[in-house]
């Protein structure tokens, strides 16, 4: 088998999205060697053969950026045959989503990298390879993604008001949405388990709530919206 | 790159599947060459360095079952490190959706595959490698598509009846849809197009329609079901 195919190379590439301050964020490196020295890429590496491909995303993300925990899922696949001016480089691409306090870590860069820095998704550089597509295609599909599953939950913390739903869906969808319509539609689905009120809020504190279901299940979240 | 880098090799496996007689059935090669020879296997093979995914997906898929035309989108890329007895091989999976007369083309089978055969889904065989999991995956995902997008148009004649459309519907879902609800639900989309009555029908014959929106845009077609 060796001979008769030549092989392309594998690498796997991680789009790492946070919400502070009310805007959508995606953490980028900027690469320390050729090809593409001091552009701004997407953080990811080649695979080792003895890892799955999860693993080799969760070893990259840690290497070059620091971070040891968020919610991944695979994305696509991306293989155009000239994608990288080093060969053939087919890319198994994932997205992963960081609470508020994870975002805080404190993130650093590897010996490939000479920065790291989140950047709003509004206002990006110019990126790497293909990774201006790859972004492109990963905003999409989490779009889709927090209309139609609880993936959006894993951006807030174990406990949350109703509010912060709110507050996380305005800024995926850069629009605002009816607070009384918001409220009845999430309600209605039955995924959430009361937690009893805010502490320390002196005036009326607000509901807290925690997440029945687990993160990623289909439920169908704002399809009427 | 290249000594640095030892390289997978990686495959793409194409899941094609089509409604006969309201079941659903899908496309399995059996193996003429080892490893797992005389096994059922879903079809696929190695990816050439100067052709896309899509493209390899393509060949695999006119090679080994003559299907030169079919609905295709990427699944998932499986790449545990033991799924392979011949070294690390990763696959990048699709799924193919066929129309009725479509699925009627002749299948053939190619030098490396000794018999082509449409399998319904309730009654597999053992599978080589680790293609259950992946056939399991593609059922699970093709539900999901089924209820929130348009692919499902993709497995009907271009116009069709509403009750073509249900009992497709009835097939994935393995379920009666109750027939009043589920007109209203899907009329009121927007997604289809009036085409006049059905012809050489003597006796109310049915409105026919066409669909208005591209196959496998996000519409939510079942989310109350």
């Amino acid at each position: 088998m060796e001979k008769e195919y030549p092989k392309p190379s594998v690498t796997v590439d991680i789009i790492v999205f946070s919400v502070q301050n009310n805007d959508l964020k995606v953490l980028l490196i900027k690469r320390a060697i050729d090809p593409f020295k001091d552009n701004w890429a997407i953080p990811g590496g080649f695979i080792k053969l003895e890892e799955s491909l999860e693993n080799a995303a969760k070893r990259e993300l840690k290497e070059e950026t620091g971070i040891d925990y968020a919610y991944l899922e695979q994305l696509y696949t991306f293989g155009d045959v000239n994608r990288d001016p080093r060969g053939r480089v087919i890319t198994v691409a994932y997205y992963a989503l960081l609470d508020k306090e994870s975002a805080k870590q404190i993130i650093k860069a590897d010996t490939d990298v000479s920065d790291v820095a989140w950047f709003s998704v509004a206002k990006l550089p110019t990126l790497a390879f293909d990774h201006s597509k790859i972004l492109e295609y990963a905003l999409k599909r989490l779009k889709w993604k927090f209309e139609y599953t609880t993936v959006g939950f894993s951006m807030l913390p174990k406990k949350f008001t109703l509010t912060d739903i709110q507050e996380t869906y305005e800024t995926i969808f850069n629009k605002k949405f009816d607070k009384r319509n918001f409220r009845k539609k999430i309600l209605s689905l039955g995924i959430l388990k009361p937690e009893g009120k805010m502490k320390q809020v002196s005036n009326r504190p607000p509901e807290m709530y925690s997440l029945k279901k687990k993160i990623g299940e289909v439920v169908g979240i704002l399809p009427s919206q």
